[in-house]
């Protein structure tokens, strides 16, 4: 089995919440509509609401709550993204212009916020309070990831612990919940639920550094963006710190990396990119992610014996060997 | 009773309120805390967690629920106007440089979005769902009501209907559930909270009709900022609409505005402003506000007679009268 007929198994409840995140802004009149629906249209993996609603298949009952907390996750993480490219001056996502590029900052900030109000508009239909209180709880989280990581912007002396703390506030809570919220909503029991949040917590941060990693070794047409994104923006991943440690090569990426700084030129990018390919970083930062994704692989064998924990190897599988 | 007295009546539950809000982020430790600590400092008047209190004294109990919405009600209203100053591009608010000002447009994006995250954190806590829903539904019509304003920016055409929707959403929604969710925190009987949130409405309709004149009318020691701050952003309010009515003063009305947007120059702003205190629409507004109080006062009279229906009418008599 490989990761599409992953996602295939789980194609049906997909199309229901593609439908309700369609219908979240159809009844909208202004351009928020445009701008709230362009990225939406977009694409994406919908890896939140997926593993929401694989979570879900971990509890003993139907309910309309696993759709209410699988949409809105994928709008909070459509929120962020959409405030992201602001902070980032970014043109282009998903291989689409951004909000940000094709209308303007403060489109995209409203739209932002907008996206985000109707997450909570819909997260709050569920009539169990715990499942809010951890939704907004993650968010403060997240809201501390970004702008940590927007404060160490070009810091070429900040400890590693710096990047855990940052991809697992900005990235590895948010699919951690999204495990453990669709499996509350259909009632499953609360150890397979805490089992499932720690599950998703090591694939999200796998999945961030492999995601750093591509934004290094990916081609545009890949990762829907030009590769060196972080670099530009001064947001140094795994490989570059690690890279930054190496005393043969810290002199030319310190200089190389205030020439980015300075001019933003994609030679300079290019050349620090090739310095850190190089320095064989990229192959430890992906033994890195291999060795969170064990992690994640002894835990799933804890689950209770059913189809979805084959789902989850293959999903953990993938992470680690994704190409976009 | 003057509305110093009618404030001090609420002195002892605001004390608690402020506290709270001092500790909502103290336990912060990155410079999120000193941007977010900023705005509350710079004080403010709390209009809407009093209301919260006021509406609470409607009810039949004692709760924890109360506070629990009075202080993330603040929180929704600074989020916003730190989202605000970063559209206005605003240099000062309540007299202090705003956070947009003092660092930057990145760290205010992010500052808002994570006061409205803890907001949401504290609201999450009360265990009636219908509070959050009310809540959350009230901030996706905010969201409109900023975007729609931004999207009217010197737009010379607009009818008065779009003034009406925008400071509906923007202001008067909020300070109507202030109220609202106030009561129904104390468990006050149905009909109340729902008057209550009509009276509401009606204060912050007018409330913002006078905050608009008084952007007109005020010296910047009054208003914590500039005069002719929102002409000076395009934001066309109820004066300026009525006087751009005008046949004999539209053409200056006009070219005055076209050279605010082209220049920002303060001299033209004078001159709009100018135009605009002898055209009669400011006393034609303040007219149009003293209806709406009116009315707000005719609900008050529905009210259960207890003395917060006094300190109400002491409120919407405040409202107009106002100078800061």
């Amino acid at each position: 089995m490989n990761v599409i007929s992953l996602f295939m198994r789980y194609q049906s409840d997909m199309k229901a919440v593609e439908q309700a995140l369609l219908d979240v802004f159809g009844q909208e009149k202004t351009t928020l509509k445009e701008s709230a629906t362009h990225l939406l249209k977009a694409g994406g993996k919908r890896l939140r609401p997926m593993l929401a609603l694989l979570g879900a298949r971990f509890g003993n009952r139907q309910s309309s709550d696993v759709l209410n907390i699988a949409v809105p996750l994928e709008l909070i993480h459509m929120a962020t993204l959409v405030h992201d490219d602001v902070i980032d001056e970014a043109r282009t996502r998903r291989g689409q212009l951004t909000v940000m590029a094709k209308w303007d900052a403060r489109t995209a900030m409203y739209t932002g916020d907008f996206i985000f109000a109707h997450a909570l508009r819909i997260a709050c239909t569920i009539r169990n309070p715990q499942l809010h209180q951890i939704l907004s709880l993650s968010i403060v989280h997240m809201c501390r990831g970004e702008f940590a990581q927007m404060r160490r912007f070009f810091d070429l002396n900040q400890p590693l612990i710096e990047y855990w703390r940052r991809i697992k506030r900005k990235t590895a809570l948010l699919i951690a919940v999204s495990c453990q919220l669709g499996s509350m909503a259909a009632g499953a029991d609360e150890v397979v639920s805490s089992l499932l949040y720690q599950i998703g917590y090591d694939i999200g941060m796998a999945f961030q550094i492999m995601d750093d990693l591509l934004d290094l070794t990916g081609t545009e047409k890949q990762i829907g963006k030009p590769p060196g994104n972080d670099l530009k923006q001064g947001n140094l991943t795994l490989p570059v710190l690690l890279a930054l440690r190496m005393p043969n090569l810290r002199e030319s990426l310190i200089s190389g990396i205030a020439v980015i700084k300075e001019t933003q030129s994609p030679s300079a990018i290019k050349q620090v990119i090739e310095i850190i390919k190089t320095s064989g970083t990229i192959e430890t930062s992906r033994e890195i992610a291999e060795r969170v994704i064990a992690r994640a692989l002894s835990r799933i064998a804890q689950l209770p014996a059913q189809k979805e924990r084959d789902d989850l190897i293959h999903l953990a599988n993938f992470v680690i060997n994704r190409s976009n």
